[in-house]
């Protein structure tokens, strides 16, 4: 028996990924879709404009679109929720849906809550504990776990075997985005044709803030963040998917570039380890070629849930420098929130 | 009257930008077009494939390409030379020149020798003083003066105020260069459509290196190497032109991010003061909106010879990041080699 | 003393050419802006998002942005009106405007009335004739005059001569247009890159009729249109500026090439005998080369007001094929209006 | 038992598409990579930079490249051969080696000989039989089978339903083609970012002859050509793969669009009824969405093998136009030689 899952924000960009990404999940089926009032009622193709290049799921096009209403929940008997709605109505929807089953969201606002678990199932599945608190504080009989933000997923996850074995005193990051983490009309094209755009609103300062609460320790039922800094300067250039990342990192202790491939390489987490339908079997592949990782190439690496990694050089005494490249929709928005769900499934969280 | 000048390497991209830069130059007058054998005795419209937007000047369109002999400077009467050579021929052909005649080059061989000026006539002019040095050693007539590496010249413009007003410890720099910087041909449409290429053979040493000579100190006939370091992580993205950089400083002493954006608005040199024709009024342009520069709306400030800078951020204690955008074929190519020459052309050196 | 212009619709693409192209201008200058409620009575630096690569006109920038409303023309003294307002409202702003003094419009909405003449300046400048009648017909002190679309007008230009030298049948065009004529956020770079778009709504009806009209003939009148018919299909590509048309026409008379060469490159008409100040030097530019033109390097020819054609081709017996290229906001909108004002005022109709 | 094949021009763009569809080919298998010397005697892996975004083939990857010798034939066993090898060298190699097997070219050389059969196996699979013609002129023991243009093949496919329902006196024809068609390195990116060339070197001539010999009927051991005409206009734009054509089709007949799309909906050949390991289910797929199809979204159709085709409009009496696109690589080159190899052998050919 499959859980019975729903979609909120299912017409987006990240909520046809949920789609795309569900299809054929062993675990869990879509029961319900749920969108704007603007497409609530329409079938689903009618009222989406799907603009991944995969087909749209034979069923999913059939499927009409629900009002957000948390009646929908025993009507089609949900046992959880994906969300990817626009942060500026997340407070009050996510919460509404808290009360009554498992929130995954993909969604900023609650992230940075005490109470909330950020997670990456290969960095910090143990935060999971922050459940029992939040259902304690808020008298919730669901819960809400987040994932990180697309560019966070990227820079955390290889940093993860970095801080275990070398330390780390600071980061600083330059990041290549792409188009698809605005949203489908987020960039127009005359904004971008023959150009960079070196800004991307509210981006740096989660990049800053969130791989801290990640790297951070679980004590006493609250998040100690991890103590070294993130600088990030965040830049959108013209390429469809995919997010690379120029990494520099003042480590504690000094290293050979060999050894630093060789962390990477053997770095595994929780998913690997239990084998959840959605984990890649590398979560960091390491690039050998000069020039990689790229986006064209590498961005489906692991299906589209690895971090690929290359140009590892030691600039300096304890000065790493690598590039490192994540699917931004895919690792970095709908797959992480699946993994996640994968990973409370498999500690009976849900 | 104007010295005649000859271009080395004429049918090139930077080729092309000297010829398009000199175009009623009032100083300098095109007397010889130099280029390999192949186009060596053709009509220059014939030999060349010209790939700037501009028109070719008419009367350059008509000139019959010579081959590279030093016979020519006097059948031309040629007083200096600009050169944008391959670096595998540079050294015998430049060198060869330099025994008559000045040569202003923008290739990289001559660079980093010890007794070779790499001058930013708003950085380091006093460096042109090792052109005696220079003549002592080597026996020529002439000299050679060089310029930096494109991605070099635009931090290093930015980086010189900053240096003087607050000292550096370190810079980290992640640059997103222009696909004019590997030549016409240089980058294959299939190999950046929908991608980013996070790699540039020979490119971060340049970017390292470069900058400690030019903001180092003239003492004693050598240069005393400026005692910070430099990290580069050098990355293609789809821009016809315009390097945009993002620049992480350490400086020694702590700023607000007003006296920075001052003291970049303020920074002038010899080239301003000596109203040098291709000077630009602003060396540096501090811009207002959180989004830029661009390259495709800021690459022709200062008719492309200013650098661009925004987003200056106080990221924490001494951490200063900032964006700066020039563009990479005038101020950091053709146009670096110009300004070098009306410097020398002041000082009484040509 | 200089004619006062107000612009309709001032913040966008079009818009904003029309004040980049009036920069200067010797006959008009810019007395009043108007745009939607949501803009008005701001800043015009404040309220529009400038797209364009050239600067922002300094006292433009200062302009406080007015409400569209007829009261201005007393209070600013306006003498005409040029208009680039979305067609959904042009019926009644337009209208409104013309009951007092000229406009000169971009927008389709009035191009096909009986009484309005549809004007490319080289090609049917009689029809000014026809404000009379419209005067007449609507009780108006001012008039409307259009321009085409920025498709038929490419096509139309070099029409006209052939048409008149070897009689056309039939015309088979498919366009390759910029992403300009979508206006800014039009075409979203998700939708773009890496892809053609095969469609642009009811552009096609346009490109097939309004050249019709314009090369018809000026009866008793009234347009008794061109005999022959157009079948258009358009098609959006990645280029910012500059639409593409590929062209098969059936002549009713044979003809060499080097004959049409000659028709479009003798071909002349009022703008340049009246030597207009925006009229191009010569209307149709031939190109030589086997690949031109292109809109990356021939868009700007003639300041952006020459249409350039290449690649001419006898493809058997009265079956002509060619390539042109055009402007799509100069030429093909803000360019075009401001060439029927120069006119209309040539012929003392302003 | 499967088929030994052996790969002319192994390490090339359309050679790397031949290595990535026989992977897991039911009758045919990878024994003999052929390459330049140059490649020969290198790792696969090694000599060829793999430009596609699927994994190169771990198999294909370690095998050594032979230099083109027939004496390879025997050494490896070779049963047949696909070549893709430039059209310079393609006289002497494909003929050498059609003396002992047969070859199945993409490359021109050989279409437009009157003994050889150029075959899209839907649309003239009976046009093989020139082989036996051709095997008794040459006295070759093997023989050569080509397959058109890219731009050819998804015109015609189209073309050949409407052929046979309404006969065709003539076809304009405009593209808009890929940068893959051009080879890796054929288009630099300087040459086309923000740009569309309008000429591709001997592809109009392609485009307008072949469609003519494959639509074309066998007599007395001839083909007796196709008579209507075509006329195209060959255009390259910025797509990495997929040929978007823009058709204008007189008909002999009048037509609804609706037979149109019937008339296409149902065209099957001898491929589908045969059920060919590489055949399509549909040919040709009518697209319904108003801005479809695009390269982006519907070139992977029918695994790259289907012609998708939309915006049907009957123009005018007897006047048809739409779009068709195809894969370049794979409907239009890779996969076009193996379809044909198929029904070579399941025609006892082989």
């Amino acid at each position: 028996m499959k859980l019975k899952v729903g979609i909120l924000g299912a017409t987006g960009m990240v909520g046809q990924r949920f789609i795309e990404q569900l299809k054929g999940h062993p675990w869990f089926e879509i029961e319900a879709l749920f969108a704007s009032e603007r497409s609530a009622g329409k079938k689903y193709s009618d009222a989406a404009s799907w603009y991944l290049t995969s087909r749209i799921p034979s069923d999913v096009s059939e499927m009409v679109i629900e009002k957000i209403d948390t009646k929908v929940i025993d009507r089609c008997n949900l046992d959880l929720i994906f969300s990817a709605i626009p942060s500026d109505i997340a407070r009050r929807v996510e919460g509404s849906f808290a009360e009554y089953i498992p929130v995954f969201s993909n969604t900023a606002t609650y992230r940075m809550e005490d109470d909330v678990p950020l997670v990456i199932p290969e960095v910090n599945p143990d935060h999971l504990e922050l459940i029992k608190i939040q259902k304690e504080n808020r008298g919730w009989n669901g819960f809400i776990v987040t994932n990180p933000n697309c560019t966070s997923i990227g820079l955390v996850i290889p940093l993860k075997p970095i801080l275990d074995e070398l330390g780390i005193s600071w980061v600083n990051v330059a990041t290549m985005q792409a188009l698809s983490g605005a949203g489908y009309a987020g960039v127009p094209s005359m904004a971008i044709v023959d150009n960079v755009i070196p800004f991307i609103r509210n981006e740096e300062e989660k990049a800053e803030l969130e791989g801290l609460k990640i790297l951070g320790k679980l004590k006493e039922n609250r998040i100690e963040f991890a103590d070294f800094y993130i600088s990030a300067s965040c830049n959108r250039v013209m390429v469809r998917d995919g997010h690379t990342e120029a990494v520099f990192v003042k480590t504690k202790r000094d290293f050979s570039t060999d050894r630093v491939k060789e962390v990477f390489s053997e770095f595994k987490g929780e998913p690997q380890r239990l084998r959840l339908p959605t984990a890649p079997e590398r979560p960091i592949v390491v690039m050998d070629k000069e020039d990689r990782p790229q986006p064209l190439f590498d961005r489906d690496l692991g299906a589209g849930m690895s971090v690929s990694v290359g140009r590892i050089r030691r600039k300096r005494k304890k000065l790493l420098t690598f590039i490192c490249l994540s699917h931004n929709t895919i690792r970095g928005a709908a797959g992480a929130s699946i993994l996640n769900a994968e990973l409370a499934r498999e500690k009976k969280l849900i």
